[in-house]
């Protein structure tokens, strides 16, 4: 608990940008406090993939989602619950946020079957039979024990019909009800979801029902589903105007470094993406002149950094040259070794930008970002 | 140079048991000293699987070897010296042994060719034509830079006839006398090779031809390739009187705890094995009591370390619990703390044995192990 009786999340504004809606804050967990703006890497299986707790502290990471879906599949809450947790499960003691597993739950195609209680589906495991409903949702993340839980909610499709996005607006709100009279708030703050899909009049209607419920947090979801990104920052432009000021606002799914940028100019308090993991796993590397395809033959004899401004461990240790070699010997050091570098890089990002708007420096830094960044 | 010209590796035995062959040394490299009997984990393809070098350095390894056959098919020896040689492209900066790449092309079933000159393979990668000679094999030893090299042998297989395992001696003593002549010596120590299988007189033979020409250190090769472990002891007893006491003997491809400690008695100083790194792979730990399959169901919740007389990160950090969900849900950090732990079991394992040998207690520590270790 951190201040006052059932809040277990704090949130302080400590500046705002003049010339944007970026802010920069901090945010308190029972585990630990961190600035935001801040990027949260995806622990998917109760591990951030290749990475140990300690290389995680080092990179400074504040805090890790894992997937609820996925735990709940293997090894199950309740074996979670008996090591104490996903904390002590996974040796990992700042924070973490568990998602809804809805999102995994709709990807499901033609495996699942949803209606106004909640959805049925087989496991991508086992093809087991499970039922998950708002209150099943929270009792289990409950046990997964995160800092922060997220309301189940319907994330519908990109491209859909106004009615399927209408559709899930509603459901997501009469779930997001039953989410926050069945949450207990055992040392855990639960964070509404804002549907609507690239329809302005949904979002607007989405931000309304789902702030009146008074969650400790807002995320806005269904914005990584494949829209173009002009109907994502459209999108934030509206929800910025919506949500209390006084809360946290978590951007769902997102995390390559333009939308970073540009969602943090639109409030946007954190983010969590698969994206510099997975790129690692393709031999991809993130750095601030663009993406590095390592793998490609050009960097054969390049004894050179993966990132010449990096200070990361693999950048001051290893050349791309290296690297490639590891990454054609299908050697799982190249997995681990890129994967240290695009987390780093994206923490760092968000670093920076915590500076620059500490110093009033924000415009300046993202002229100066699109300048070097080939998109 | 360490002392003298033309020398670089220096041994020193500081203490014989006084019960069995074993004894305690230090041998000094280019790159570092370390105290034997040591166990060098492998890095076959620049890169010790899934681990750092300061992870290795933390776990207290001293030296590690890696396979001349598959750095010259990729990346080849030439990227490698650009590089600054071995130590250099994979940012390694204490000793390196690398193999003559002889037990893996003699290992190429059907797609080799061998005479009296040198071997003829296919690539298991690309299929490319290479021809290996015990002068073109120098040449890419010397390119890799490593502090010790291996003589070109051919290493009969288990089980084969005499004629054989007569004539592998005979070329093994043929070859080690044209890489003698054409190794250059530069900040490289050359180590021979004997072989003979499992017959009593060949090794006699081999070791007499091999130790004439004056190596600053001797391999006993072919004991790894199947034969009961009684004949390895056995040949080990023989070779222990027929090798000259002030070098350093290493045996090659062995590396199960209790071979550890039988070769120590039998004067062995270094050993090389997979497998640490290949039960991790497995699923598979090392413990004082024997190997413990964590993948299995028994240790779903157990929230015990792998080994609690353990100091490794692993043991310190994570649970057998943990470690099988990872395995279970084929996290490569399952991979990582398994290879961790067991590398650092092995390098524990000979700092034990040393200080047993230093103060006198090995047959104590012998005893010991027989009655906690479960074969």
């Amino acid at each position: 608990m951190i201040d006052g009786e059932d809040i277990f999340l704090d949130f302080k504004v400590l500046q705002i940008d003049g010339r944007s809606a970026a802010r920069l804050g901090v945010i308190s967990l029972p585990h630990g406090s961190f600035t935001t703006p801040i990027f949260m890497p995806v622990g998917t299986q109760a591990t951030v993939k290749t990475l140990t707790p300690d290389e995680l502290y080092a990179m400074g990471a504040g805090i890790i989602l894992a997937n609820t879906y996925h735990l709940h599949l293997r090894p199950g809450e309740d074996l979670i619950a008996k090591a104490g947790g996903l904390h002590s499960f996974m040796n990992w003691q700042k924070g973490v946020l568990t998602d809804s597993g809805g999102f995994q739950v709709f990807s499901l195609k033609g495996l699942r079957k949803i209606d106004d209680n909640g959805v049925k589906f087989s496991s991508h495991i086992d093809g087991s039979l499970h039922y998950l409903t708002p209150e099943t949702v929270m009792e289990i993340q409950q046990k997964l024990g995160a800092d922060i839980a997220m309301c189940f909610d319907e994330c519908a499709p990109y491209p859909c019909s106004f009615e399927e996005a209408r559709q899930a607006v509603r459901r997501t709100a009469l779930w997001a009800d039953r989410c926050r009279k069945s949450h207990s708030q055992s040392e855990q703050a639960l964070f509404g979801i804002i549907q609507g899909n690239v329809f302005a009049d949904l979002r607007e209607r989405s931000a309304r029902e789902i702030t009146d419920l008074d969650f400790p947090g807002y995320a806005i979801g269904g914005l990584s589903v494949g829209a173009p990104k002009e109907h994502m920052y459209s999108m934030l432009d509206l929800i910025d105007g919506l949500l209390p000021a006084e809360k946290p606002r978590y951007l769902m799914g997102v995390g390559a470094p333009e939308d970073l940028l540009e969602g943090v100019k639109r409030g946007i308090d954190m983010f969590d993406c698969v994206l510099p993991t997975r790129l690692a796993r393709h031999g991809t590397a993130l750095t601030g002149r663009g993406k590095l395809v390592i793998r490609n033959a050009v960097y054969a004899e390049d004894f050179t950094p993966v990132d010449r401004d990096c200070r990361c461990y693999t950048c001051r240790n290893f050349s791309r040259a290296y690297l490639r070699h590891l990454i054609k010997a299908e050697e799982m050091l190249a997995h681990r070794l890129l994967t240290i570098h695009n987390v780093s890089f994206l923490l760092q990002f968000m670093r920076d930008i915590q500076s620059a708007i500490g110093d009033g420096s924000l415009s300046d830094f993202s002229a100066k970002f699109y300048s070097e960044y080939r998109l």
